[in-house]
């Protein structure tokens, strides 16, 4: 069974990984997983990403949302409302447009606790991981603090979460920084990772915002740039369009063109494989004209019998 | 309108503050908290004593169990039981035994967060009383970090709410310890409110662990020492027994009488009137012959209006 590490953001990547394990052993699976888009809100620590990974495969994941669990209540986020009358200017008032559920609580209070007591976020995802029944290993990329700003050209610079969940991304993006990137470390089981997995893969996930902060690690990079012969990417961008989120034209403010092809370019150094979609199976030669091999398939991950396949035919693609 | 400063602990001091609102112009009131209590749990900071008066006096304490909200709910607490099982040893796990409702955990994630943003818990504290539309003065008695700690004699030293929630107080204290309370500093608008104060109340609190902690914060005693010949007790000992909690009990193996009268030679020092029970009426002068007047009134605040009419007796008492 190859060991396989996946570079990830939040949805796309949680997608894939469900596939992902529905082909191969779980034990045989390391994620590494995008902790720029994090945040502290009422007091607690948040993990976006972490969480709707673990909560899609744990199956606990509301899917009509695609954030939060299933079968949530709202009480407490209700009962906050009562404090935004008195709230000062100046204190972080995210009540009205971060949605945390009575349940979801539970798990960024137990991740707040456990970092207070001087847990690393690495310690504390690898408990909340075993609570939920996971046998695949989920790493944050770095357990020191990096925060994704944008600058965006009608609000000036915002956290990643006020851009994308309070603005829902509608804003024009000139520029993203990984505010910590450069003097946070990376743990060791994350470059160990890179080096020993037979199969890297960088999961369909916004390039700039979800990828760009694990890029922006430098021994990450590193460690990624070593594994290029074996890393194939997955682009997140079909027939033009992201499948969600912001990415297309996130990438055409960015100067990319939101294509298969614009992916090629940005993923070229780092991957020796692009899987596209059969839409676009007409921008092959474009593609390898980055020198990065191209291969066809179905990557829409419609249903979990499509997600596995997807997962098959990436792996299939670098052995 | 005379000026009140109540000294508090939790339900026996709501009880009367509720009474003294129906007898007096809000405005007119201090309550000085008890803080000694406070304890941070699944990564919140929680104010028991704070809670537990802000609530009673909206109008909005759970009446059955006389903590937390009324119709309140468990969600999150529920949810945090999946994380019991991969806690590691040395974490603090308090889900089975701290209630924290989801309308309750509003409060604590709003102190949380503005305790983060650097507020002083006296600021958090004004909001959220102004939340509740509270038009009494609420003041921790210090911004800074107290906690009561008790020893044991079958279950060693323990964190308060570990001896009084945990345990049900049902261990016999050998000692008690206000640790933080040496260095702690008394804001000035709690001396003020000593200082200035027309009629200074201690509520019918446990003397050694409710108004305890606030007599160990040197400038507030100092403060409640020239304050002597306005202050009056209230006796949380009503025919021997405590009205609530295990006051009776921690009196007597601190080798006080568990009696009105050994409740006069604890506040003797701090206080020139002592109101006690009308069962209490034949300890008159044993309660005197500590140098300190007796009134005799009924105290039991079974009701508003004997909460209200025990208020007002205590306000005559001084005036």
């Amino acid at each position: 069974m190859p060991s396989i590490t996946v570079l990830c953001g939040g949805v796309g990547a949680a997608r894939f990984l469900a596939g992902l394990m529905q082909v191969v052993d779980h034990s045989s699976i390391t994620a590494i997983v995008n902790t720029g888009d994090d945040t502290e809100l009422h007091g607690l620590s948040i993990s976006p990403d972490l969480d709707t990974i673990t909560y899609t495969l744990a199956n606990a994941i509301d899917p009509e949302r695609g954030w939060g669990l299933a079968g949530e209540t709202w009480h407490s986020l209700e009962a906050l409302e009562r404090y935004e009358a008195v709230r000062p200017e100046g204190s972080a008032a995210a009540t009205r447009w971060f949605g945390l559920g009575d349940r979801d609580l539970a798990t960024h209070m137990y991740r707040t606790q456990r970092l207070r007591e001087g847990a690393s976020l690495s310690q504390a995802t690898a408990e909340i991981t075993r609570a939920w029944g996971l046998g695949l290993k989920l790493l944050p990329m770095t357990d020191d603090r990096v925060r994704t700003e944008v600058t965006t050209a009608s609000h000036g610079r915002l956290a990643f979460q006020e851009y994308f969940v309070r603005h829902r991304h509608a804003l024009t993006v000139t520029q993203v920084d990984f505010v910590g990137a450069d003097t946070a470390r990376v743990p060791k089981a994350v470059t160990d990772a890179l080096d020993t997995a037979d199969i890297v893969v960088i999961a369909p996930s916004n390039p700039l915002v979800s990828i760009g902060p694990l890029l922006a690690l430098q021994r990450l990079a590193g460690a990624l740039a070593r594994a290029r012969s074996r890393t194939v990417a997955i682009s997140p961008i079909v027939g033009g369009q992201a499948i969600k989120g912001p990415a297309a034209t996130m990438l055409a403010d960015a100067g990319i063109e939101p294509s298969a092809a614009g992916i090629a370019a940005v993923y070229a150094p780092w991957a020796s494989t692009l899987v596209v979609d059969t839409v676009d199976g007409g921008l092959t030669t474009a593609i390898e004209s980055y020198g990065i091999r191209c291969v066809v398939t179905d990557t829409v991950m419609g249903s979990p019998a499509r997600a596995a396949a997807l997962a098959a035919s990436v792996c299939a693609a670098i052995r």
